[in-house]
């Protein structure tokens, strides 16, 4: 069954979180530049085969990265698009185009990414250039980052190669995939804890253990995680929808499946609950802001800003013409 | 073709490690009491159907962290031995059982542990014995850990579940796996870097970030590691290669494959590697005990007891009757 049948997937309902995120949404001044360095980087690693495919994926990050980075210095703004570059390539490259296809062969190229992540590596001739490109953000952001810091990071991206591994087993067939295992994957296959974890690193704050696990910045994290994640889904619906095959691996086909609703009906319940969580967050934002502790505010806007970088993807033309969202 | 055709594997060579690791091994006085415990413990969370089964794991569960762990306190034996039972627990029922035969359930099982691991937990209405087991573990190793020890502990523990994943993977088709995959994965699917780093939690002692990135930190553990793993190998091959299967996936058969040669040859290739590894081992430990920094003794003492645990087992008649090696 293609669940868009009978509907226009242009015209189906879509959140308003104008009120939340009222947006303009500030850029960095490096977005220009981003495009030029990540050119410069893929040449030295060199990930993406079509130099079409490797210009878009360079424009998608290069416009994510300035929006969750508005403030930060143009090295960290420069690694942060890197990273992401890395990411969206093997989720492309290895994961949904072969991953789908070969999982054998993806649980093994994430056993050689894990070999770097768990720093037990030592150079192997064999290393290809996803390797070695992963070697060279790691080290740039081990310059930059404290012990937790790095070991969050490097967390992250193993629950990111997880994520695309299971999305790799569930691309033709996802009637077995619950809302509770959609919840608990989606933000690790958006990347969007990286993308906080980044943000941290690259911003030089650092929160407290106990205001890490304060109840108000763990909401305000699981709100924003969320809403990037389901954001992304309904944004790139149509694209997903249109090649004919099974209805993609998103909210909106979980919904329906959940609900025994139509595609509208199903884009009008995530629609509210991307508003839910939007408004959860604008909430944390400002209590988080209005507080006296300077690294809980700093998390806060850079929190905001990650969600803006989401939030702005839903009016970016982009998703419904040509590519796949990101980061 | 099985590789055992020709050799009788009970009388194939194996490593002489006397020399670096002369033994008697010090055991923990709470060893009969962890077999108490983790019967309790595994009354609250059932994990294993079979009677027989539990209390087999019990039995070598118990006699190994005995040995990691031979000066730690009560509780600390004991929240390692319930968290080795639960590994093994996990890689025998859903890992080798369930996984082999679909991976897809078995990467949805892993999926929710990440969401543990990760710290985006919300108790869930459908969490199984093992989601309820690990929640335990990890509130109780929380409870011990710094932020970096958890960190690393938790990292450690994705590594494994990806291991168990890797390995399901090819239970039945391992003909691409190089030697550099093998070596790579092979500490994680025996469990010894999450060894090496709940001996640090439970014995309180903790490294600083120059000591852990030393040479003689890391050749010292990268040494245990490589021992853990293929000592395992070669002490398990008789029983894994007593099925009329496939070969397993351990070191003789890559050696094998890679060499050209036959089982006792790559037995006596594989033992030379095991002893190489045991002298590396022990020059470190020799090292940094005798040095002054109270911290790296404590590391390298936590580390001849974590390679004593696997020597040990070299010796112990289970492997070649009746089960798998532990940890």
């Amino acid at each position: 069954m293609n669940p868009t049948r009978g509907s226009d997937a242009r015209t189906l309902p879509m959140p308003d979180l104008r009120d939340s995120f009222p947006g303009p949404f500030a850029t960095s001044p490096y977005a220009a530049a981003i495009e030029e360095q990540t050119a410069h980087w893929l040449r030295s690693f060199p990930l993406v085969g079509s130099p079409g495919a490797a210009e878009a994926l360079r424009n998608i990050t290069a416009r994510g990265v300035a929006r969750v980075l508005p403030t930060a210095d143009r090295e960290g703004v420069f690694l942060c698009a890197d990273l992401f570059l890395w990411l969206t390539a093997f989720d492309d490259v290895h994961g949904e185009a072969e991953g789908g296809r070969d999982t054998a062969l993806l649980v093994r190229r994430i056993s050689h990414c894990v070999r770097l992540l768990a720093d037990h590596d030592e150079p192997a001739e064999d290393d290809d250039a996803y390797i070695a490109a992963l070697r060279d953000l790691l080290h740039r952001f081990r310059e930059r980052s404290t012990t937790t810091q790095y070991l969050r990071l490097t967390a992250h991206l193993r629950d990111n190669l997880l994520g695309i591994l299971w999305e790799a087993h569930h691309l033709d067939d996802h009637d077995r995939i619950t809302l509770s295992d959609y919840r608990a994957m989606r933000p690790h296959t958006v990347f969007v804890r990286t993308v906080m974890t980044t943000a941290e690193i690259v911003l030089g704050y650092g929160l407290g253990d106990d205001q890490r696990s304060s109840a108000a910045v763990r909401e305000l994290e699981k709100a924003v995680a969320d809403l990037a994640g389901w954001i992304n889904d309904l944004a790139s619906y149509a694209k997903e929808s249109d090649d004919g095959g099974p209805p993609p691996l998103s909210l909106p086909t979980l919904l329906i499946r959940q609900h025994g609703c139509d595609t509208e009906e199903a884009f009008r319940l995530a629609s509210r609950m991307c508003e839910d969580q939007a408004r959860t967050a604008r909430l944390h934002i400002t209590e988080l802001t209005a507080g006296s502790e300077n690294a809980l505010a700093d998390h806060a806007r850079a929190m905001e800003a990650v969600a803006a970088s989401y939030v702005w993807h839903i009016g970016h033309a982009r998703y419904r013409r040509e590519a796949r969202p990101m980061p």
